[in-house]
């Protein structure tokens, strides 16, 4: 009954008290404080303890097993049930974890259901999140600054915010300084500040191809002409990459060289220095959109190019999405010197200022090293996931003669089949057995459908991988079987097993 | 002793114990919990209390003395200090309200003082925050949600607090539904996220004149045309907006029919209809941005275009910052059914989605009912300084020569001076008697000088406001004189008294 004491339920409150019970035990489970199989306390004993009728607790019990999180057996009690792990972070429409990719994507296609697998969204779950120091932290902030956490805060950030990441920095071999730093509210609004600090109609902007969808989104918003550039395992061809320099003289290189989204690709040391040397020649402005380097596990390359620029040409975006929460809405960015002004006038035309108050909360919670434990958490978590899932993609993906380059780090899997396939039909057979990916399509700029797709592993449990690939697989196969049955109607397809 | 037996002080805590000590009397201050001239309990039993050394009090206080909190009477013990309200929201360089015009005006001109009163500033100061209720609610929010407060928020917003939204709106006489309504972070990104939607470079855009500043700023980021067009005290001159829509059809006509900013003016209600009988007729978009309608003290002519819109012309803006909290980076659009899919476009491209802690808590906020007692606090304290406000305007400043046109409610004042006179120039005599206003230059479109200025209420005490405008008439003095001694330099001005 440990647990169960410390239940809260107050009249006062404007949910009915079964309801607030249930949402009690739902999160014992989901947070593991009781477990698969481990039997509830008897109505009766836990209705004295909360002092409540018993038919408030018949009623929690009822929704509980309604929404799968409990079963009976009868004549022993109530029990966990043991595939309750898998509903995490998915239980509820407005907790399901709408991933960037995924809601602009989805938009009026298929409806995303509670029991899916969703190898689409590049967002981890809720319960990985660190809610309860950040909780006291936004409690130490309110009761320390009062009002003045809800008041404007500077456009370019919260000041000791921007020394702490100063600190924070240095650890990634960046050095700079808090003047050059701007908060922004998540990558998305740095990739939108830069872009109405420098790109005009007509303004040419290059990006690797695939690219992220957000980037191209904006980018296209300011009327750029984007030009993309394949990107290979080691990273974009240099050669091409400075034929289309020469030519069109481009305001910006947008680009992630640490875990591709979505590719996952990294570009080799040599490939980063030369394009460092581009940007010095051409004096070109590059945008690092750094949102996972730190998700490296196994210590291999994984430098920024601003922590190698030594003529201040990189202007740097990091993210917190992806190690600490997307619900921060919290970024900042690494700025060279005679950038500082115009991209302030940016944000500021953006929306003034980003959230003083998460701005103080993270603050301290840099300042108190919390960070550092947590991100040591997400390593281990995503690093499991990592390599159950390559191993998943190698055994049951790759012998339908789907191409594949393993990553060395990061969330994302990129996978191809055939040239003259479409992932966007893929897409909705793998959804009619319950496995969400992401079709290809939506990387690229002006391409409606592409053979390869990206699978994630940010929103996915370890126990859930082998069987969300079993059954893409066999949506893969049937995909084939029905393009192969098209062509020739007899012929039936055999994987290469 | 009742306040000080609850101060708490931790070792734990990574401030020294004297300056916990210092942050928590000065809250008492600030809070009005002690007042002027109250006596601080003597330093040996302060320490007794609270189980410290003698010396962290001793320090305390120090410091408490240095920033003018308290004062010392040799044999008689320590104070609280007379004058320490009009400190409040400036005590220190990030507790300064840094307003949206402010910030942008005042780039590397003059330093802005704590001890200056900002008639500039048209943020309310952060004692007015409805903080503790927040900090309830917050905590609320994430015993109930948890992990799922931090996720990625769907880009049109947390359902829940879209429905009490609607709610919320009907006492404004404006219906409409969840669908329709778009939360935004803050009202500078819903003018940002209408002109991505819908403008494009070479569009023309018709503002008022003046009109806001962020708004300019957007509107020329995305390469529009603007044409600005007179604001008289009951709004724009029809005939010369009709000719203007006719010539150059606009995308959109931005404006802000109950007490615009700067100019605080209020269109008549036959304005209004006229206005929305040209939309009818030439399909126009019309973005209103209702900043502070709730603000009318003498039940004067507000209702908002919005809701007398028979035919969905209307894109509707709503912030909260002025009324409850700038720091909730909060607010909403109410969108013409056709707009919603590139508006949610374009939110999607600018920042993904707003704070879903900051949504649900203000949704709690809304259902609880907690908004309508603060909004009356704000009504009471606003119309105070108002009435204060006006009446030293004719007082003081009228002799000079100003002209006016007394707004019916709000928080602006708009003052003109002779047509050739400058009031970037009355700024700096200003400021130097430590008297902050915004020279009306900022409100133009490319213009760099102007005869008027703005005052604004929203961030000087009642007690401030008659001395500040006698400085203020001084420095108008001042500049008369500087600028009449040119002409001829032996005659003195005289004000017309």
């Amino acid at each position: 009954m440990k647990y169960y004491e410390q239940i809260q339920l107050s009249k006062q409150n404007e949910q009915h008290l079964y309801v607030q019970l249930f949402e009690a035990i739902k999160n014992f489970i989901l947070e593991g404080l009781i477990v698969a199989d481990e039997k509830l306390p008897p109505i009766r004993q836990l209705a004295e303890v909360l002092g409540v009728n018993n038919a408030t607790v018949v009623k929690a019990y009822e929704l509980l097993e309604k929404e799968g999180y409990i079963y009976k057996r009868i004549g022993s009690g109530t029990f966990v049930s043991p595939d309750i792990r898998s509903k995490m972070g998915s239980t509820a429409p407005d907790k399901f974890p709408l991933d960037e990719d995924l809601s602009l994507m989805n938009r009026g296609q298929i409806q995303i259901q509670e029991h899916m697998i969703s190898f689409a969204s590049a967002t981890p779950t809720p319960d990985l999140f660190p809610v309860d120091d950040f909780q006291d932290l936004l409690n130490e902030i309110l009761n320390r600054d009062k009002g003045n956490a809800f008041g404007y805060q500077e456009s370019q950030g919260y000041y000791p915010l921007r020394e702490s990441l100063v600190a924070y920095m240095k650890q990634y071999e960046i050095n700079t300084k808090p003047e050059n730093i701007q908060i922004i509210s998540g990558a998305q609004q740095g990739i939108d500040v830069i872009a109405k600090a420098f790109v005009n109609p007509g303004d040419v902007v290059i990006v690797e191809k695939p690219t992220y969808t957000g980037a191209i989104a904006t980018f296209k918003s300011r009327g750029a002409k984007i030009i993309d550039i394949e990107i290979y395992k080691d990273g974009m061809d240099i050669e091409k990459l400075e034929t289309v320099i020469q030519k069109h003289k481009p305001k910006l290189i947008y680009m992630m060289p640490n875990f591709q989204n979505p590719t996952g690709y990294s570009y080799s040391d040599g490939k980063k220095h030369k394009i460092l040397e581009l940007a010095y020649q051409y004096d070109l402005q590059i945008v690092e959109d750094d949102y996972l380097s730190d998700l490296s596990f196994y210590n291999t390359e994984n430098i920024t190019l601003k922590s190698i620029d030594q003529h201040d040409q990189v202007i740097y975006i990091k993210s917190f999405s992806k190690i600490f929460m997307p619900g921060l809405r919290l970024g900042f960015l690494v700025l060279p010197e005679k950038t500082y002004h115009r991209i302030l006038a940016a944000k500021h035309a953006s929306d003034i200022s980003t959230s003083g108050l998460i701005q103080r909360a993270f603050d301290l919670y840099l300042r108190k090293g919390i960070w550092k434990r947590h991100i040591h958490f997400m390593e281990h978590i995503y690093k499991e996931r990592f390599e159950i899932m390559d191993l998943a993609i190698r055994k049951h993906i790759l012998p339908y003669g789907v191409t594949y380059n393993p990553p060395l780090g990061g969330l994302s899997f990129w996978l191809c089949l055939n040239e003259n396939f479409s992932t966007n039909q893929l897409y909705n057979i793998a959804a009619k057995k319950n496995i969400l990916m992401v079709p290809g399509a939506v990387f690229f700029v002006g391409q409606k459908d592409s053979n390869c797709f990206r699978l994630s592993t940010a929103a996915v449990y370890p126990e859930q991988i082998e069987p969300g690939m079993i059954a893409l697989s066999e949506a893969i196969r049937e995909y084939i079987e029905k393009k192969e049955s098209r062509k020739n109607s007899t012929s039936v397809y055999t994987p290469l097993l």
